[in-house]
């Protein structure tokens, strides 16, 4: 079968610091009774995915060589960050968390032979291959007519603004805001909590920035970059009552200066006598993102009901469970060209992934620029 | 009635940012049908109190003037810390969480009645009085031969230990760990950890606090002054499998080295691959304390699955609900003369607390240093 012979890209991490990217050769084995095959013809450049991929790679510095198809980029790491890495080493990983595509061939049964020629998206790991194996049962199958470039991007943004809203509606908050929000997933939870009626506050860090997620319909926009910013922050807040924050910075002061705004909010509203522990209300910050991986500083003021704490999808769904996240999935699924729908910077070919130009340009992680892998693409 | 005319204690914050204390005569209405006026004989004064009591006053600079009994402290606050204390400018505030003391007079309800002549402790703020005032319901009725000195320190400090382990159960942690852990909550809490057997690692900040805790039972004792800690705390978390803190210093680094320990044994201990977002393990710190007020600096190394959040005993109290809270406090009352056996420094009356020199001595916060103030010794 012609997948027997495809293309995959693999990442990694050397003994001596070097990070080695490259295609190569994948010889995939039959499908299993409940397994389909999958021909990618669409998966993204997540933040995520830059994380497995680049690790601490000095891209700037990387060389490349080539051998007709099979592509080699090497770049140095910082002897500083090979510690961390240490558990990776010596070991190629298939990199690309999420994608779409169309099922080329089954195992025998009857779920797995009734996917046969439909378009699916899968959340398994290792998309930056031409073919894919997956279980029939996870496959999320898109309605009739949707492309695989337009599902490619089903699960990681979508999934992780409805886990957000989850979050808030779980744990008793009624408005949000979000950091970096003019950001791809920025402007999906945008969407969300339009249509579902949901405060949300947009802290972005310029005028552009702005302007994008204004655009969009955003009703409470505040810029970081302004001078009047913490009371912008604490108006946006008054309007929305929202004490929930999801923050993709991470490093730095802003964390804390959210819960500085989120306490003037509450103290204000509360009405009550001195109390030197602050308010009483429940004020909480998750980092799902790493864009300053400095230290995370809190200079303190927001008295003592407060929490910051690491947010990541994959441990969301396990807290959920799987019914929850099929009725995630299910949404997703009937929305895509709508509250999901992704915009890409550019679609490109495996070995044009591993073109040293283009890794310069996606490893910016520009804010609103996002590129697509199409493995299908001629790679010869 | 002669608690009519008593004498009580006020901290006051002026406009002009001066801290004032005193001595004033208070005038107390007649019980009502369901409360009881109790004699103070046994306040103390903890880490908490000196928050509301000094606040930040600076008392080096104190000066003290009497006309009597009427004592007056002034001490200058510094201009940056009056923002903060503007909810409070203006209202003289009695100060004092908890005490203990003998039921004197009583309003018409049975429940009431029934308390007249027991010892009691009571938890309702204002304690450095000489009566106080306080429902039937809120004495927590000690056993048969306690005396008020024994029984002035039944809450803070005993509910905040059994806080911490109730926290512990109810969110799934098989082990502690403790920081500024010779202190007087610290031993408490090392004395419950032992009694129920849940494994404890005790770090403090000096070989003295190491021999102080280890006298007192303590398996697992790390300090931060050694060279040492880092992996000396690694190996206590590896032996007690502790993925919760309480953390009582609050400001600088301690936090997130508490979560990059847990994070080094939670991944050694997986045997799984290579994952950049670290372990699945939930590591937690609540912070309760605030020995530095500086700000909680955290250098990333953990993964994703982590919280910090603040701890207070009144928002736990709130959140486990009445039950659980009589529960907690029988247990107080049964074991008041062992596991919660309160040591004190030194005992004083309502006008030595007002004098400069024992000021000076209880604002130092020394480990293993409490003072007692007992409202019922003459003050004139």
């Amino acid at each position: 079968m012609a997948y027997q012979t495809s293309w995959g890209l693999r990442s990694l991490v050397k003994e001596d610091g070097t990070l080695e990217l490259s295609l190569v050769e994948v010889t995939l084995s039959p499908p299993k009774d409940d397994e389909v095959v999958v021909r990618v013809e669409a998966t993204p450049i997540n933040p995520s995915d830059l994380g497995l991929l680049l690790s601490a790679g000095n891209v700037a510095s990387a060389k490349v060589s080539r051998d007709g198809v099979r592509t080699t980029v090497m770049a140095p790491i910082a002897p500083a960050a090979m510690r961390a890495l240490a558990p990776r080493v010596g070991q190629p990983m298939p990199v690309g968390l999420e994608g779409a595509g169309v099922v080329v061939d089954a195992g025998s049964s009857p779920e797995a032979q009734a996917l046969i020629g439909k378009t699916v998206s899968i959340f398994v790991g290792g998309m930056y291959e031409q073919f894919r194996k997956a279980k029939a049962g996870d496959c999320l199958v898109l309605p009739a007519g949707i492309k695989p470039e337009e599902a490619g991007s089903a699960f990681v943004n979508p999934l992780t603004a409805l886990g957000m809203l989850e979050t808030a509606r779980r744990e008793g908050h009624k408005g949000l805001v979000h950091t970096a929000a003019a950001s791809n997933l920025g402007q999906i939870l945008n969407r969300v909590c339009l249509t579902d009626g949901v405060p949300l506050v947009n802290i972005v860090r310029s005028e552009e920035q702005v302007q994008i997620i204004k655009e969009l319909g955003a009703g409470h926009v505040v810029s970081s970059a302004r001078s009047s910013f913490k009371d912008d922050l604490v108006a946006a807040l008054k309007v929305t009552g929202a004490t929930l924050a999801f923050d993709a910075v991470g490093g730095g002061k802003l964390a804390g200066q959210i819960l500085v705004a989120m306490e003037a909010v509450a103290v204000g509203a509360s009405g009550e006598t001195y109390n030197m522990y602050g308010s009483t209300v429940h004020k909480q910050v998750y980092i799902y993102g790493s864009l300053d991986s400095g230290p995370i500083e809190l200079t303190r003021g927001f008295g003592m009901a407060w929490g910051i704490g690491g947010w990541l999808l994959f441990h969301f769904l396990a807290k959920v469970g799987p019914e929850i996240e099929a009725r995630l999935k299910a949404r997703v699924a009937n929305e895509i060209r709508t509250t999901f729908a992704s915009r890409y910077t550019r679609t490109i070919s495996l070995v044009e992934a591993l073109d040293l130009n283009v890794i310069s340009a996606y490893s910016r992680r520009a804010t609103g620029e996002k590129f697509l892998i199409n493995p299908s693409l001629a790679v010869e």
